[in-house]
């Protein structure tokens, strides 16, 4: 498998993308990754840092799309730019999939312009998975589209339905819509329209409206909202989170006592966390697309870099873009 | 202060509504408590749970709007119920505050069409307070009108700051739109706008959007967002806070080892759960109203109860509804 990287994408850039595809070629001989970026600031990380190896190759360009950058005009502008050189490269078959953790609104804007949507397909999305009691299911669209009418939220069930199937292996997966109550009028309107469109789809398995405080039990399989909406959740998750969990050491080193108790505690807090990191979960998938593009956390270290590549090989070795493309011509 | 209370709102209704009123009536004996509800019902509980108290009094009803019943439906139907019948004596000066833990979207529309909104605000809101890492701070709307406008959302603002600085004392509170971005152009057409609005009115301290990984943070005093949103940020708290502290108690109770460790802990995760705790916060006011409206949890207990009894002093104590209306009027 070929893996076309941003090497300029995000907080941690080039160091902590190098490493991490360094960790991933390592774990797996059968990866070979192509590093995008400015080919000298590339090669001098990779010698200073120790990280040469012979499944590293460089694809020169020269700018970078910065986090703050407008996405539209940065992606009109910066033609020679690691995302939009990346792409081009996967859009000639230079590779089996992008990798970025670069702008999203960019990345995002670049892709469909790139590589184009499946036939009939009138949204993509990000499909992130989220860490839950019942392992990792996957929520969409996860901050692409500020709005979406209910025909693309019903779009956005098929697809993540076609994904985790395959990802995962899970057979007619749960689909909720995140809403404001369970019944079937709450809401906005577009989410009251997407509930009756998506209960006659027998091309999912619909069941119902997901409040939000049930996210976690992981009872649906595919979480179904707007990009508006999904931002707020995951944004929300890891706030709450991170100030629990912050709030929870604060008690365990409080005393000489109470480090002492905490080191009892110390493995079952360790896999505790695990359960709920997301560096475990590799990136975000854009799909809807015709070739795999993923998003990377924008603070991803190399860790984070290691598995959104090693988790990429599913979705390209499996039949998720075909399958999507059934489902459609189905319809 | 005349408190007339639903006795039959929420899911524990009527004993631990009662109990809640009899626990406030004793902290603070200058209160006065009316029981809205079947008067039969309401004197069996009180003696057979020995809960008579001289500052309660009964307005008998027969009738109770449940929570699944439609709200506008119920409120034209069920004139003799609970809410309905309690809202109308406040109207009448028969006291000082209404407080039900019953149907949200009933209270909501019953209120608005009884008691009248101030003159000059569009929607009325319900305001809630979130426990951070710098005390309560408000949320509003926190689920009373799924969508609001740019204007709406500026009117919001004034009335929060309002509310917070004459129930918390905090001189010119800072104010955030909850949004997926930092910056000004992030979010839904309304958003977009209501940062605008938000930027050049100069009675508030408008001080930018907020991410929701920032809320429990505390910066913001006074964060403004639709009620779809605010329903969406509260029920994510909820059930993310939940899930992660009955997963830390599963590490704890996981052998003997670790419940000798957590004993050494114990003080210490209570005094933190305390601060993340609702039910210290008491209910959440309706504001905009022409008179103090308090919606308390559906699933309150006794304490909850005697604590939105007791925290309604302030609402009712306070200048604030003067104060929107002044505010109102400089406009």
């Amino acid at each position: 498998m070929k893996v076309i990287l941003d090497a300029f994408g995000g907080d941690n850039s080039p160091l902590e993308v190098i490493k991490g595809a360094y960790q991933a070629v390592c774990k797996d001989p059968s990866i070979e990754v192509i590093l995008c970026g400015n080919r000298e600031i590339i090669e001098k990380v990779i010698s200073e840092n120790g990280l040469s190896h012979k499944s590293f190759s460089v694809k020169h360009c020269t700018e970078k799309i910065e986090g703050d950058d407008d996405p539209i005009k940065a992606v009109k502008t910066k033609k020679d730019s690691s995302i939009i050189v990346g792409l081009n490269l996967l859009k000639e078959e230079g590779g089996d999939v992008f990798i970025s953790a670069g702008n999203t609104g960019a990345l995002f804007t670049a892709s469909n312009l790139i590589l184009k949507r499946i036939k009939g397909i009138k949204r993509s999305a990000l499909a992130a998975y989220l860490p839950t009691k019942k392992g990792p299911k996957l929520i969409l669209d996860a901050g692409a589209n500020v709005t979406l009418s209910a025909e693309y939220l019903n779009q956005l069930a098929m697809m993540g339905s076609t994904y985790i199937e395959a990802d995962k292996g899970i057979k007619k997966p749960s689909v909720g819509l995140i809403n404001i109550g369970a019944e079937a009028t709450k809401g906005t309107e577009a989410l009251v329209e997407a509930y009756k469109i998506m209960s006659e789809n027998p091309e999912i398995n619909f069941k119902g409206n997901c409040e939000p405080r049930y996210i976690l039990d992981g009872e649906f399989d595919v979480l179904v909202c707007d990009g508006f909406t999904g931002n707020i959740v995951i944004k929300t998750i890891e706030g709450v989170s991170k100030t629990l969990m912050s709030g929870i050491k604060g008690v365990m080193y409080k005393s000489l006592l109470t480090k002492i108790c905490a080191l009892g505690l110390k493995k079952g807090m360790y896999e505790f966390k695990k359960q709920f990191d997301y560096k475990e979960y590799g990136g975000t998938p854009i799909i809807g697309l015709k070739k795999p593009v993923i998003k990377a956390h924008g603070s991803s270290d190399a860790k984070a870099f290691m598995n959104a590549i090693l988790t990429s090989r599913s979705y390209v070795k499996s039949d998720i873009i075909a399958g999507i493309e059934r489902k459609m011509n189905v319809e």
